[in-house]
């Protein structure tokens, strides 16, 4: 079993009591675990035991649009593709869009995302996400510019007051398991009224986030200074948005005096390697970013500028894309794991709930079988390589989430594969009938 | 099904017919097929069937030591750890990991590679392959200098002697399915003489391959300028070895003088991205080498330095890691696959025969199961985005090579996965034993 936790402890022959949904005793081995009325036991002896991934940056209204807008750079991608096809999305589009997203997180280790949605029909990404059994920040994304795709915006008022209801609403429910991030989408689709808007509301709810996107692509870094006359970084502290409750996407183009800001505010970075290729974005410089004590989490980002929603890919490339730039020993596995733990944890402000296995902590656990990962002996001689460097989706087993399983023995208990495919391709035809 | 052939021909509803060991005729959908007395009937319509990968560079006597040397350059992780291990192979364990390494070839769709063995044992190789049914080039390695780890060499008479030998008797052996590539292991670890003998050996066997590592590391180039005052492609160039039987792997590090010998000299590139990032080597030129007609083609390398023999990983990285620096656009989807089947068959002079699914070529397919990469409305969309960004070993359903199925519905037909695990355990525990 591997912890994650501080001291990144690796028990063998562990057992793990779970009640209701948490944690509460952890007997480190050697004695078979104590047999407790009324316990199920169930034996995990083959697998490795791991805290769920985390992942701090997707996009589950895209998921359903995978594979239609490869080989385009930030804004093209923006503009010929997600703005339209986002704009596209009907109540059963979006919810089949999150429902097959989260499906593909669930199946792949991940139990909590920060995610991101569209202007519209945020409620059917909470519905599909809640009733799924995950764990998530969610957020309505706000847009009351947009110079790149007009029709996908909204008045300054609207995105303020639809972000304030769904907050009210849905902050705290599925019990608990759902929360609220509030997310303008990014510098260049955001008035500052907005944005001072959005600084107001964080103050008046102590315990939401601040989720945007920030210096991804050097041509939305080139717009933002010709409108704000500065950098991202700058310009989002000088709106008074950066703290440790902000959760900046991306960071790849940060100089040092950004970098400076990040680390006095404690505002998190969610790196997304995948995405930052794929969209020829650069490579970000997170050794730095972690020398300087940044907090440093992984998301996968739209499934459409990746083109998977797979916590394995992200945290293999976050490691191989270093190591021509800094030498081959940076980002070892280890650190790499708890990018995709604990850091993500860290970075949503509940690294007391999840994030590792610890005592008190709730129950999002994951099992891993690592048997055709091959591992020369015994698979914890080094479980961080193999988890990092070899293992795919292919290798969970199964997941938990809040103590509920959501896949078991490689099936998923309470959803339906083969329809959400159905339903997906159908709502993709429709959607597609709509723009054309 | 998508043919790979030279107009990238894409058929719906096809029918395939093989006969013996080949391709005999296509029937490109809308009518069923013919029914031929005698034939066996496979309903293929639930997935898409490409042509076999071919994987230009791996070392299969490594496959067994899979994440025992990470974040390690180039040079350390040969001193320290992969010399120390391939020289402790023994005939058993030699055989074992060549199994694994085969196993997990072909349940990831690999159905061709170029192999480089170490100096002994390669018959134990030369066996695996043969009776798994895989199709291989195969080599020892010549190593007559080594001035990392002394023990791991030989006599430059008994490298060509024995690399002679095994020529004679293997090349072509197993139905054709092996034949022979002649591998000085690179420069560093060759005399003049080794090389000289290699020259003369490949001037006797028209049909034999010449196969190397060039220009991998900045350390290594050093080296070799040192010793020969003279960049690796000049070198090789003037030892009379470079031409289209030349395979190439790494060229990562190349000057537009040693780009314009490959091109002159027909010598192809075999691309390997995951080592080249996991030991810090870096990102090889490639759309430049493309925009020049040099074929290029890709490998996985060896299991630690990957850590997978995935040729899903090596597409997909292949495609990502040029965009930051070339732009989005680089490398789409069809390109790479074209890299990974039919560019890999004309590396290996054998474009005639495999790399493709056309009328007269061997039957070397994969049937994928695209069903779990969902793709909207339809998988043949966009096949080449689904295949190389999104897909993974598990979409693999079925493999034959060489008319004959070696992996079925995803089990394997004649390989015992369980066993091979057991016993590489057991050989590898062995081999440590005799290194301690």
């Amino acid at each position: 079993m591997i912890t994650a936790d501080a001291a990144d402890t690796i028990l063998t022959g562990a057992s793990v009591l779970i009640e209701s949904n948490r944690i509460s005793r952890i007997d480190s081995g050697g004695t078979p675990p104590p047999a407790l009325h009324g316990v199920e036991i169930i034996d995990a002896s083959p697998y490795v035991i791991i805290p769920g991934f985390i992942q701090t940056h997707v996009h589950l209204c895209q998921a359903m649009f995978r594979g239609c807008a490869d080989d385009l750079s930030l804004l093209d991608w923006l503009r010929q593709k997600i703005f339209p096809l986002e704009a596209a999305h009907s109540e059963s589009s979006m919810y089949c869009s999150a429902l097959i997203g989260v499906a593909e997180l669930i199946r792949s280790g991940t139990t909590t995302v920060l995610d991101m949605g569209s202007i519209h029909h945020e409620e059917e990404i909470i519905r599909a996400i809640g009733e799924s059994g995950m764990r998530a920040f969610v957020g309505k994304a706000m847009m009351d510019i947009n110079d790149l795709y007009p029709p996908l915006k909204e008045s300054t008022k609207d995105a303020l007051l639809t972000t304030h209801r769904l907050a009210e609403q849905w902050h705290g429910s599925f019990g608990e398991r759902i929360r609220y991030a509030a997310a303008p989408r990014f510098v260049l689709s955001c008035t500052d009224r907005l944005l001072a808007g959005t600084r107001e509301m964080l103050s008046g709810y102590p315990d939401i986030l601040f989720h945007t996107h920030a210096s991804e692509n050097t041509g939305e870094i080139r717009l933002v200074r010709d409108r704000t006359g500065m950098d991202n970084i700058f310009f989002l502290h000088k709106m008074g948005l950066l703290s440790h409750r902000a959760c900046l996407a991306h960071c790849v183009h940060l100089d040092d005096d950004e970098v400076g800001v990040l680390r006095s505010t404690g505002a998190h970075v969610a790196h997304c390697p995948s995405s930052n290729l794929k969209l020829g974005s650069g490579v970000a410089a997170i050794p730095k970013f972690i020398s300087q004590n940044i907090n440093v989490s992984l998301g996968a980002d739209g499934a459409p500028c990746n083109n998977n929603l797979n916590m394995f890919q992200e945290m293999r490339l976050a490691s191989l894309i270093q190591k021509p730039l800094i030498g081959a020993t940076a980002m070892d596995a280890k650190s790499i794991f708890a990018m995709a733990t604990r850091n993500g944890a860290k970075a949503l402000g509940i690294d007391h709930e999840v994030g590792s296995i610890e005592i008190g902590k709730k129950a999002d656990l994951v099992l891993l079988n690592l048997n055709n990962v091959w591992d020369p002996v015994n698979p914890l001689d080094n479980p961080y390589s193999a988890i990092v460097y070899s293992a795919m989706p292919e290798n969970v087993d199964s997941v938990m989430v809040d103590g509920r399983w959501l896949y078991r023995k490689k099936e998923f208990t309470g959803l339906d594969w083969q329809k959400i495919v159905r339903d997906s391709r159908l709502q993709m035809e429709r959607l597609l009938g709509r723009i054309q």
